[in-house]
């Protein structure tokens, strides 16, 4: 029996998520799929997030254990060449039986991308969330601050799910909020950069865990404060009240990217 | 009664294409729902191009016409707020009663774009066609020429549409063949450029009309020209065989883009 490690990247615009559902085309449900014609049996696999639907990754991790007659190596290319286009295989590694995608991680990270312009770009509507009123990335840095630590992030879960309580206290170890002034895109090479002002604004952040649509909510409260409507230090007592209702709303999935996942606390903190 | 011409933009990925459909949500469809509620009528459009599901427009032409009350300005401000995020009016004008977008156009440009590097990019694959064996674009330059000029375009056309028997002879004015040494792409503030060579090759196609499919058959013909399939000097042997299963396969359809409308022989010959 072998406990094999993926490192997969994919495009989320034409999936219901990563979780496998019976009616539905997931990411999860694409992978397993590959992997069970690939190794002659039929695969399950865990992947770390289950992001949503329409939600990207820089990197999802996923492992499965099957025993199989392949070389490791030879893993990802041919599951390459039987997946989509927009799912791809960047490494794989073979692991310990006791390495879990899920359990074994104590950390991951999340981009949240803005595309911030006067008028709106259609082909970046799956890629980046479009605010067309001036936003202040220097006011978003402030208040980001105030997320930072262990805090009680109630105020930061969504309530559609009915989910069992769990525990909300989580901690954030970074956020950073940047701006690019390039406006290159997958339109570059025809000039058709929008007129007027524009830039990106990019929110990275890392944790040890996150509450059902907690890194869109956030993400959306950040929206408020970089357009004037929340200012900064208002986001201590906005935390602090544990009310849904007082933070920002949900920032729409397209602009949301898994980026990294960490299985030792040394590379969490840095 | 006004008679109205819209200029759109769209990101096909989303749409079963340009024209409306009962079933299916197509682009069509979302203009005609938004122009009805803004007019408080029932509105019918003309496009002059009717692009296939997953076709991408730079510049779409339809005109409608309407008895209406609100200023024509004020049409596109407010259309865009109720059009989806990947759908655009870039401009709005008022016409003469006798111009039709489609019976008034006189010739097209479509651009197809292809992504040539050893590794696969999942955030391009609904905007760029993927092929991995390394291309020589001057020897798609070479093959273009053929093109050129009028000619029975019969092995161009996909036979997978009864269509009744057209008129098969159409008028290519220019192929371009342009190779792009930068990868920018939606995520290249990221630096997760692809390792090794790597291009954008894009075809421009500017002709009178086209039959069924037939830039895509050009596209697929002239990426074979590339990778080395088929020499340049087949094409005009092909052209004259007049047979489907000689020319190369049907591109797909992420990578085609409408990029410009003419409605003067001026511009179009320019």
């Amino acid at each position: 029996m072998k406990n094999i490690k993926l490192k997969i990247q994919y495009d989320g615009t034409n999936y219901c998520g990563w979780q496998k559902q019976k009616r539905h085309r997931t990411i999860q449900g694409e992978v397993e799929r590959v992997l069970s014609k690939l190794c002659n049996q039929k695969i399950e696999t865990n992947g770390t997030s289950r992001t949503d639907s329409g939600v990207h990754a820089y990197e999802q991790i996923v492992n499965f254990q099957a025993e199989f007659g392949i070389p490791v190596e030879n893993i990802k290319k041919v599951a390459n060449k039987l997946l989509p286009d927009d799912i791809v295989i960047l490494s794989v590694e073979e692991m310990p039986l006791d390495f879990h995608a899920r359990y074994s991680a104590v950390g991951k990270k999340y981009i949240y991308k803005i595309l911030n312009t006067s008028e709106r770009n259609v082909f970046l509507s799956n890629y980046y969330f479009h605010v067309h009123e001036e936003m202040d990335a220097s006011k978003m840095m402030e208040a980001a601050r105030f997320f930072e630590g262990t805090h009680d992030f109630k105020a930061f879960m969504s309530t559609s799910r009915n989910t069992v309580i769990e525990n909300t206290i989580k901690t954030i170890c970074r956020i950073n909020v940047d701006e690019y002034d390039r406006l290159d895109n997958v339109n570059d090479t025809l000039n058709d950069q929008p007129a007027g002002w524009g830039k990106k604004i990019h929110i990275e952040i890392t944790g040890n865990s996150f509450l059902y649509n907690m890194v869109r909510i956030i993400s959306g409260t950040l929206v408020d404060v970089g357009t004037g409507k929340i200012r900064p230090e208002e986001i201590e007592q906005i935390i602090l009240n544990k009310d849904r209702r007082k933070a920002g709303y949900t920032a729409p999935p397209g602009g949301l990217y898994l980026k990294e996942i960490y299985f030792n606390k040394e590379d969490l903190r840095r």
